[in-house]
């Protein structure tokens, strides 16, 4: 039998958002997870570059693993083997390569809900089991020792997220060495989800490698670099898994795209522009912050990083996905519905993505605050 | 037990052929199936345009989806509704997609042997049991409606080239018929492996879409469009596949490169230039062809398509890793080794790919014309 795969509702709360956007509305996309600016202007310069000289073919940067390496070491202070880091066409393909390298069909696989959508339906289509555990907002949202200690039988693996999607909230250094701890007693292989690295308004997001030797990490370029649609992103394998996970990202997926890899090798240089970036989103996020719990919207766990929101609205619905349409209709505002991260509880929750200009955020805040008092409860 | 993966060897050949390139070599990359020419000057143009233009989000291009299905109907004549095609990061990921949405672990595919080396290992890496099928010389390397009848139990899908990799051999159109038909009525799912489509030196390749509604078909800009390393493939979903194949899109690889999709589409303007391409590879393979018996190299079907020539050195060697290092430490012709095709007679072949400049075949065809008549044989 095939295994339930579910699509992610947002896409369809994007194209109605586009649809009306045609029609002449003024839209907020605030449902997808990715920046509105693009690339740093050294990554595309050095791209205008290589297209005029290099004729692209097949191709993994040395350069670009040892950058990365070299990351880690100033950024964490943890050395990291170039040879370790596999590049990808995007953190997606790269989870992808992390679970059939790590794990076999029927493996259970632990992961805290709400969490990326992906992650139950990448399980799920490779034939995996995904475990799982209810975070409510009492626990920030996020995997914690003691709910990982509570499963019985150990799963074969466990997947972090820190910063973590929908809810931007961060696991501490000393709760990711605890979980370290937990997992290498009970023989859990870690995945850590990396992605929104770089994305923090107080302290830090910790790196996994530093606590546990045999996880596999998983980052891109697309969030604090802002190269999302250039589908680059890395996989930092343990010693004892490089060599079966070379082999799968060859047969599986060959290279990643040749022109982001050096484009990407130049999003290093362009620290201020980056960082100028989660200023921004340092201030939209403080916007929302005074804003939504002032018109209602509540069980917030205010955000160490990434650039999202997740929201309760379980006072005017229990159907998410037909309050976004709703809210998308009659304020231009697109957001993501609850339950493209928690199938169980996501009915009464949204996602606001706040990687946008400001002035779009302040926008956005107005028309709720005219629209929102006025909505009654709409029974899902 | 993880299943056993193979690395691709030719990937071993190619360092050492750059290895002896630093130390000053002079080195004929005849390994890679890839076009030595870059995109084609639309291509690079568009990309320049959109790199200062665009932000270049998560993207998949509604245009594109359509030129490609206009695509099929001019070369085909055959009608494919834009909302079948899903574009990939290349056709190694569309295969990875194709598999887990039409099939389970432990289900059976059969394929050609020799063929490419990811058939295998990706069927094994999702595992699904590959059953190779032998097919030698007098079959031109192919699959025939005989040898898929005599299996038993039907296999639930079957994985056809045409033109095939490492051989370049075409199934006729009568032929893909027969197989079509043959398939319905024992109940096997077809995978169309067309990404050599385009390049081939007397009949043209059928699409197996006008043979079997129920067939996917998988194709990439990679060989053909010249665009290896900007990562972009395509599948064909049939009708009551699109849906799941949609959702393990979204789930498993998000969107291909946008910048990628924008050149694409101006790929298709620029004929000349491909076709150019495409006289270059008759004229090497005419070289190779006059050339290669009379040097003592044998087993050869004349290659119909794609960029190959599969050739057996049976009378220099059982270890055809060990020849193609040998030959290219002394000539400097670096070719892939048939292992990397065929596991149980690849030992004694190698593949030479002739996707470069006609003066690099003349100058290869020199140095083993000098080389060739003092090898002795040697055991593997």
């Amino acid at each position: 039998m095939r295994n339930a795969v579910e699509p992610f509702h947002a896409i369809a709360i994007s194209q109605l958002a586009h649809r009306l956007k045609q029609e002449g509305r003024s839209i907020s996309h605030m449902e997808f997870g990715q920046p509105s600016t693009g690339a740093p202007s050294t990554a595309i310069a050095v791209a205008h570059q290589i297209l005029d000289s290099d004729a692209m073919g097949y191709w993994e940067s040395p350069a670009l693993k040892a950058r990365i390496a070299r990351h880690y070491a100033e950024r964490h202070g943890v050395t990291v083997a170039p040879e370790r880091i596999l590049l990808t066409c995007g953190a997606s393909p790269a989870l992808v390569l992390a679970l059939a390298t790590a794990f076999q069909p029927d493996d259970q696989v632990a992961t805290a809900r709400p969490g990326y959508v992906a992650y139950r339906n990448t399980l799920r289509a490779l034939h995996m089991q995904p475990v799982e555990i209810d975070c409510g907002k009492e626990v920030r949202f996020q995997m914690s020792r003691g709910a990982l200690a509570a499963l019985d039988p150990a799963p074969k693996g466990l997947i972090l997220a820190s910063p973590a999607n929908p809810t931007g909230t961060i696991i501490r250094s000393d709760e990711l060495a605890g979980l370290a701890d937990l997992c290498r007693a009970r023989g859990i292989r870690i995945l850590s989800d990396e992605i929104y690295h770089g994305l923090s308004y107080g302290m830090a997001a910790d790196t996994m490698l530093r606590h546990a030797e045999d996880a596999i990490i998983l980052n891109s370029f697309s969030k604090y670099f802002s190269m999302a649609g250039w589908r680059l992103g890395w996989m930092v394998a343990p010693a004892d898994l490089v060599e079966e996970a070379r082999k799968r990202m060859g047969n599986l997926f060959l290279t990643p795209p040749s022109l982001s890899q050096h484009a990407a090798l130049a999003a290093f240089d362009a620290p201020e522009e980056l960082e100028g970036h989660v200023e921004t989103y340092r201030r939209n996020r403080a916007l929302l912050l005074g804003a939504l719990p002032e018109l209602g919207l509540g069980e917030i766990a205010p955000p160490d990083g990434a650039f999202y929101i997740y929201a309760s609205v379980a006072h005017l619905t229990d159907d998410s996905i037909g309050f976004c349409k709703r809210m998308l209709t009659d304020t231009g505002i697109a957001t993501a519905p609850g339950v493209d991260f928690d199938p169980v509880r996501g009915h009464r929750f949204v996602r606001f993505s706040f990687a946008v200009a400001t002035p779009l955020v302040e926008e956005a805040i107005e028309r709720l605050r005219a629209w929102l008092p006025n909505q009654a409860r709409v029974a899902g």
